[in-house]
């Protein structure tokens, strides 16, 4: 379990020890109903184990000690479990557990805790983008330069630089819905994926377990057949490699020399044990931190799945503190870019100034493509590349290079060249990019 | 590039040095095309420049070492083109590459690169799943171990061991599906994203480029917005790991102790350069190395995800093998498996013979969940638990220390036992399992 | 933190909230200490701040949930070390953390956690080593088959191959005491690694605190440089490898076609939640899950060692929890391995039997050298293989269908024949290998 | 094999699909050597094999086309050494390859493949400290600011800056010089670690092919103890780890705000193919590339290293890329930044500059700790930041806002305020700490 510092309660709460237990009490609960439904138990005896599967009635700490003998959590639970009801009701405790093995309580239970964490990852992603929406509309205009390979390129606009960002977590949240839909299936197999010990009730009991929990029925059980759980943990590892970019992005505007962008102020945030100046960027570092951790988690879901036969030796045990991880630290490094996007701190002067520190090298572009038409792209490109050069080597501005240039001054006037040099005049197609990426936006 | 060991011939000529090449020059020729087309340049010189784009006019080996210095293989290639073209028309070298910077012409040729290779994953996909569909229908009712653990649980058939399989190549094909139609877009964004070198014409120029390489065009432009290539590496992640399970069950079904199945045999394959007796399981092994490798390698993609402002710095040259890389050892590992699920050696005998190994053991379940109605499943667990130990420790059959058991005669009458310990008896919804995923399976 | 299924107690407490916040206070009261002996604060007040670094005076969760807001525990420790002294002493409370920066003291608490925890898996191994080798001179002339490709190869020993982890472990025993040596080092450089906060006194102050800390002080700080860290990380991601491979061993050694090996029992021990008959290898799941895991934790920390500048943002962060789980994971592994290793239950009749199973073949590298200087390697080697073939289709021994062939008789009498399938004559350097490797072990 | 773009062609040859064979040759021909010389067989034999053991007389194409069949390249290419030696000498052809098994030709290839490339590892690495050194030396007192979360901090030098790169890089130099002792060992088990084969010769054979390669030779085989192999991998993944920090360092201090350092200008060097003005870190950019990349390819070779008995099944080949490709990689790094610290372009104005940007906010520390005698380091932590935070909001210089504030002006005067914005006078023990490491620095 990550520390608070990498994530957030709500989702600590749905991961807990103690959830776990209570989710696969869940399933021994609506297992007990299901088969009382269906005839294969007595109703009385699944009321009295369906009563029983209250977590507040374990000891937690014991069940985990209990299952480093045993192998797994399942089996020091059923056995508590039916010390409770045998306390309660001798003759209902042989019915608990009935033709279940401990990976269906195991898998189902993580289920039950996955879809309420991707329910809770959806809403914050949710507002994760609706917070950058808005800061791009609100900052549709604003021009910044552009970067590649750190170095100043051309002229964007912040909002179509947020826009790409609700772009991709748009398809993010598709994927997510997906999930949602594909991947929360029951798990119900008995020992070896047969159900033969319902001998044939194992489907009718199936299905009844599935609507009692609110789970899709596979077409059968996928002890070791763990592409679903994969998705889930790829999808959000793509999701983290996106808030890790914005976060990258963040901390490179907040540098001390760039001064474009702040994460928002409070009191106590990002200062340092020694340093009195400092208004570090934690919200970004809480992201960057999961988008260099959940990639290795991710590489080990994909190597835990080559499990062996109808059920896994140690591949299996892999990942039951791997995805909960790969969750949590999704989930703090989203509630750490909501937070940052939803009150960042743009400074639009700085971004006009870091504009005007290249001497007009971030225009040599416009410059080329204005020359272009009459003298190629290729000759523009090596007469405007000789100007930045001489630009650079002599501290002057590209835009005096050129006008002295007869090159160039026999194709555009002195006007035609201070226009290149107009930041909001080489925008292209930001504003369209932009309000497309909006438009599609919920 | 893998060896030819660990991929197929149609996945290194699709990923060649030369087909690299080819691809990004496919986009330079449609991108003349598509600009003459709306009026940005002259037809004339789209018709030299698209003449030009053929691979065989270059020198694959020049361009390769001249990218160490540009940092960039579109960088001397576009130099070598705009070089060709002006051999020929020295009016038409001015219009080479107008408008796009090397990301543009790096990241559609991959597309394009990778576009063929999903085919042809999602062709082999469909033929090792067809194959197992026909083997699981022939071998529907054999019986053998289910394993759990790596040690013998219940009786299985080998029908649904291998419609798990089915089941899960199936999902496999849905996501590559999904990839076909949502991943392979065209990049086109220029110098930062903007378009801005086309002015008021780049969303044209864009739709025109999207038709003439039959590529969709997104609703912006993906310069470090990297999610849809992590999808694919994530989605042959998954595919690799299934893959990689088959191989598993496989090689373990193969031991010597276990001798249920075979890799096809053919002259000289899985031989020893020492041991004469020898029939190495190869198919499995390529499958297992694929699963070995392709998880680390998806890690890097996800890694390098996070990608600088508006072109990653080192990030973005990470990718450039990696991706690959995953795709050739996925085709590997496909292919190698489609081989072994067509030629599949089963031994019906040796599968019955290790049904018997346990003396009952493996009929341990049955037992208990026919007494458990009268006594209680958990007492019926300990009862057969002690049995199977006293059958262990005496080299007894289980059958005979549960005859002899008063506890258990009292419920069960020796035709009762005897029935326990047929392996048909006791398949569950193994039939019922197989056909639901050999009904859905295309 | 890993369960407890997971890992051991000890290593629980040595990387607790608790013992981290503990080790972080030892930095504080040892610096204090140093200060005040090289003069730079008073000794009053190094006596009053030492007092107070007691970690059950500190509200342990308030410290973790104020670290949010912060970026690190540092932060929050410091603050509510000043306050503790204040409330003692408001003239010492300005000398807490004197000259110190946050990662000096995280860092350094860190390196007094991994002293106790290198020391605890340096004592296990020699644990685990010293089982193993015992048992390889238990069992120094137990033949049974030495399998390839998961196929039987030819007859060794269990004492060497039991002696192959031994001499593995203890090059794992030589890394580890050279990480001991050398990368046990202290942290200490102020806000930016200079240690300008102390003036002329930065070097002496070093000195001091390493002495009290029992540490090395290293050249310079290595805030950024990593390199010792990840070092310790690989180290033990070798280490928890081997431990795999052995845990791998012996699962496949457990299974029930094999038989060869169990391990030890104990009451409910590798159970099964419903099949009576199961005695599941744990130990070995548990080291394979931990063998699973630890490479994707490796690579993150290789990969977080790309730390900016003076101070990393979000790479450092990411080490926090990776590096314990690494720790807490291979000693976790080492402990059920150790555990697996002193009660290996062996069955010498079933490696008998094993041997016997091929009908000869796995003789057939000794009957392929045995012709090879009359008939020539190759020669002999297609000579073999086709008998192999033929004995494998009549299900007849390779001893006969050798004897049956004039081009064996000629060469080989009856006499000889015979001898090539007796597992004892085909041992070649087990024995002499077996001792180098035990001669070694200390 | 990476590209060129990635790595050096001298490491690309001794990787080639060609020296791969050439290095399994030198094998097959010393172990005939070495057999003679013990008398194993006869020296006519040996003396023509190792005359046959010529790479050029083979077609190495075909020889990795048969490799699929066979799952090896030893096999295919011990078939064909042994038909050409028969064309030569029937009589020799029987004595190929004698008692050796696939993977004691491939292992020891790729020990004497390793063997090389760890020499020219250890000379570049040589060559980038020695840069570095110089370097430092020559920027020994130059001041810039120090940055902590990519924020400025503290005044540096240049000088302990680069230092610390040469500190660390020695620490690598040390390991690649224990693995060039430790790791570098024969290979020779025969089939299944024993040395059967060779009956009561295998140790003496051993010991002069080990003589014959001039490697050393183990206590015991490792065919499937694969630590040396990882120590390899992560040594590999450590150094570029280290390399990839500098060129983070590098590019960051490119950026076109900072501007402090610039990589060694040449033609075409960094360009872009539209940006006329670029000048892109492309030395840097292969060196984060190999960063983002080899830490994956770590997590594999240690995943790998868990293999089956005697002989992995898939995880051994996993390595045969894995390992080369992680070589390749460094290497590539290594050159990329030994050119860049060579022709490092220092910009000490810009340094200069950057450092008055915060309006003294980067002397913060210096401030707090000049009152801190006085008034205590956390109330002077606090009056410092309020300081800081009044400066920031009024574009006040900190100075004037602390010698208008009695508090401070009633400790400091004018003169001592003065001077603490001095970068000079905060330096701390930047210039022992630099000298420490070059007085180390071989």
């Amino acid at each position: 379990m990550p520390d608070s510092l990498f994530t957030i309660d709500a989702m600590r709460a749905i991961f807990s020890a103690r959830a776990r237990l209570a989710r696969m009490l869940d399933f021994e609960a609506a297992l007990a109903r299901a088969e009382a439904h269906i005839g294969v138990i007595p109703q009385h005896a699944a009321d009295v184990i369906a009563a029983q599967c209250d977590v507040s009635r374990f000891d937690v700490d014991a069940i985990e000690n209990a299952s480093r003998n045993a192998g797994n959590l399942a089996i020091p639970l059923v056995a508590a479990l039916t010390r409770n009801v045998a306390a309660v009701d001798a003759g209902a405790k042989g019915y608990v557990h009935w033709g279940a093995t401990s990976q269906d309580a195991i898998d189902t239970g993580l289920v039950l805790q996955l879809r309420d964490a991707l329910a809770e990852i959806d809403a914050d992603l949710a507002r994760l983008a609706d917070a950058l929406a808005a800061q791009a509309r609100r900052h549709a205009t604003l021009v910044l330069p552009g970067r590649t390979w750190l170095q100043q390129a051309l002229p964007i606009t912040l909002g179509v630089k947020l826009a790409a960002f609700v772009d991709a977590l748009d398809r993010h949240r598709d994927r997510i819905a997906s999930l949602r839909e594909h991947a929360m299936v029951l798990q119900f197999g008995g020992a070896a994926g047969t159900l033969a010990s319902l001998h044939d009730k194992g489907l009718e009991v199936s299905e009844a377990l599935g609507n009692d929990l609110r789970l899709a029925v596979p077409g059968m059980p996928w002890h070791t057949q763990r592409d679903r759980l994969c998705d889930i943990a790829a999808t959000l590892g793509m999701l983290t490699a996106t808030l890790g970019k914005l976060a990258r992005d963040v901390s490179l505007a907040a540098q001390t020399e760039v001064g474009e962008i702040d994460e928002p102020a409070a009191p106590g945030r990002g200062g340092s044990s020694t340093m009195p100046q400092k208004r570090n960027p934690v919200g970004a570092s809480i992201a960057l931190a999961a988008a260099v951790r959940v990639p290795g988690l991710v590489a080990t879901m994909l190597t835990a799945a080559v499990q062996e036969h109808e059920r896994g030796l140690g591949d299996w045990p892999a990942e039951w503190e791997t995805l909960p991880q790969i969750v949590l630290l999704t989930a703090g490094a989203l509630d750490a870019m909501a937070e940052v996007a939803e009150g960042l701190d743009v400074h639009a002067d700085r971004m006009r100034a870091n504009l005007d520190i290249t001497n007009g090298l971030i225009f040599a572009e416009a410059a080329q493509m204005a020359l272009a038409p009459a003298i190629g792209r290729d000759a523009a490109h090596s007469l405007v590349a000789s100007a930045c050069r001489r630009a650079s080597a002599e501290g002057a501005h590209l835009r005096d290079i050129l006008e002295a240039d007869p090159k160039v001054s026999c194709v555009l006037d002195r006007h035609a060249i201070a226009k290149l040099f107009d930041p909001a005049g080489y925008l292209g197609a930001s504003g369209a990019f932009m309000e497309r990426a909006l438009a599609r936006h919920p």
